[in-house]
């Protein structure tokens, strides 16, 4: 059987975790991030992660995968940009750690490994294509054509919660107006409420809370139809934080996505949501170094 | 040197072409496609004009391309609806011409076919990727990934026309509202006026005219920085009639481009008019055809 080491790295906490090749997690440690956030110190950190989660089983690594929060070009194996780690310019991650273990080290944007880790051992383990949303404080996206990641002409694709859907509506941290992910991710949450209190409430009836849902989906079914129409996938994965909140919203996305200029295709559109639980990205680690 | 017969179906009129190997148009007809628009009656009619412009060259094609204004899905052979041509629900093209002509019979979306053309004998010939727009009364898009068109799971990609950019803005005819088409297409256009003229009183330095041309310039802007952030590519062709006052518009939309999310990613994004003066679908046939 083998093995390999999967990444997750967020904004705040980062998951190393041991993976065989059957896709069972067999060991998984969390941490904080913290303020080692150069690439340096960072990388001599996160080595020593990997060893202790590898415990034993280190000498039968195939290979460490790592997903990323942010831009990565595969083909010049840099990173372009990652906006929690502004130190992080064009760094080379496979030479940081190849340093330290000698097996093959891949990296990729987060929500292009949770999209591989769906195709893999999860929803869309028989979809050639289709494009997984991580719907979190923005919105990323994996777009799997034909059985692969296609990762743009230098690794931008996918950056699908920058997508315009309201030119003129409020401004996005980007310097955009109206970007599909101030509608539909965890930003869209009013200050002083959560996600999960807005889930609950709508659960009990809340009148208010779901609208607050029902606005969401709509938002969401409005970007999966711009998606559909560009790229003609017509299936999608839902997996993030907010994105637990699939039973509050997917009924207003669906009949969002009904109202499609093409009913061929609207009808054809399926959405569901992850059911790796969290690990799709760690998953997609460990296949993209297994498989 | 090889022949094909190229064939662009538009709303109104249709072209045939007799095309050489090198890209050459060796006689070319344009016919009013009038009332006989049945798929019967329309490829018999069809069959007598590819006879008459191969003329002695007919024993010498290798086979004939067609291009189609709707949506075309390859895989089935089949074609899904055609605007124009209500009648047309999952005809099988190739079976109808097949019974006339002992060659191979190939068809797609005809802003597929403009795609194919730019990339066999126009600016794209260089580009492994880019996106053909073509801008008439809507936007048709060509998704050319890697070397080749990506149709979709069922021939709906490049539907670009029918993103939505402005969710709260004025209704489109396929029921959505604010698609990008109604604002950077020659549906734009005020009631009285015509591309044309707003174009020369744009060059007679018109204030009126040139806001036009500012705001058209600045919402294909904002189409075009979604399809980079969705799709990672960085190259497109501007084709169609209103596509003729580049020039005009080329400015205002570069200016929305460099407003994208990624200072990075905006820099790189180029786009260039067509040179291929109004014939790249037509090549495209021919090249689907002989390459």
């Amino acid at each position: 059987m083998p093995y390999a080491i999967g990444i997750d790295v967020g904004g705040t906490h980062l998951r190393v975790a041991l993976i065989d090749g059957g896709g069972k997690i067999l060991n998984r440690r969390a941490e904080v991030v913290g303020e080692a956030r150069d690439p340096a110190p960072f990388f001599a950190r996160l080595a020593g992660s990997i060893r202790e989660t590898a415990g034993e089983y280190l000498p039968k690594i195939s290979g460490v995968g790592l997903g990323l929060p942010g831009i990565c070009n595969g083909r010049e194996k840099v990173i372009h940009q990652l906006p929690h780690f502004p130190a992080w310019r064009d760094v080379s991650v496979v030479d940081l750690l190849q340093k330290e273990f000698d097996c093959p080290i891949v990296f990729d944007n987060d929500a292009n490994m949770a999209a591989v880790g769906e195709h893999w051992k999860g929803i869309a383990a028989h979809w050639p294509s289709f494009i997984m949303l991580t719907l979190g404080t923005g919105i990323g996206g994996g777009v799997f054509l034909n059985g692969k990641i296609w990762q743009g002409e230098e690794g931008f694709a996918g950056e699908v919660g920058h997508m315009v859907i309201d030119r003129n509506g409020p401004a996005c941290i980007c310097g955009q107006k109206g970007c599909w992910e101030v509608y539909a991710a965890s930003q869209s949450v009013p200050k002083g409420t959560t996600a999960e209190k807005l889930s609950q409430e709508a659960s009990a009836g809340d009148a208010q809370a779901r609208l607050f849902w029902k606005n969401f989906g709509a938002a969401l079914g409005v970007g999966i139809l711009n998606l559909a129409h560009i790229t003609g996938v017509e299936h999608f994965v839902i997996g993030g934080g907010i994105g637990k909140a699939f039973d509050h919203f997917i009924a207003s996305a669906k009949n969002s996505i009904q109202k499609g200029a093409y009913p061929r295709l609207s009808e054809k559109i399926v959405v569901f949501p992850t059911a790796l639980d969290g690990n799709a990205a760690l998953l997609g680690c460990a296949a993209s170094v297994l498989c």
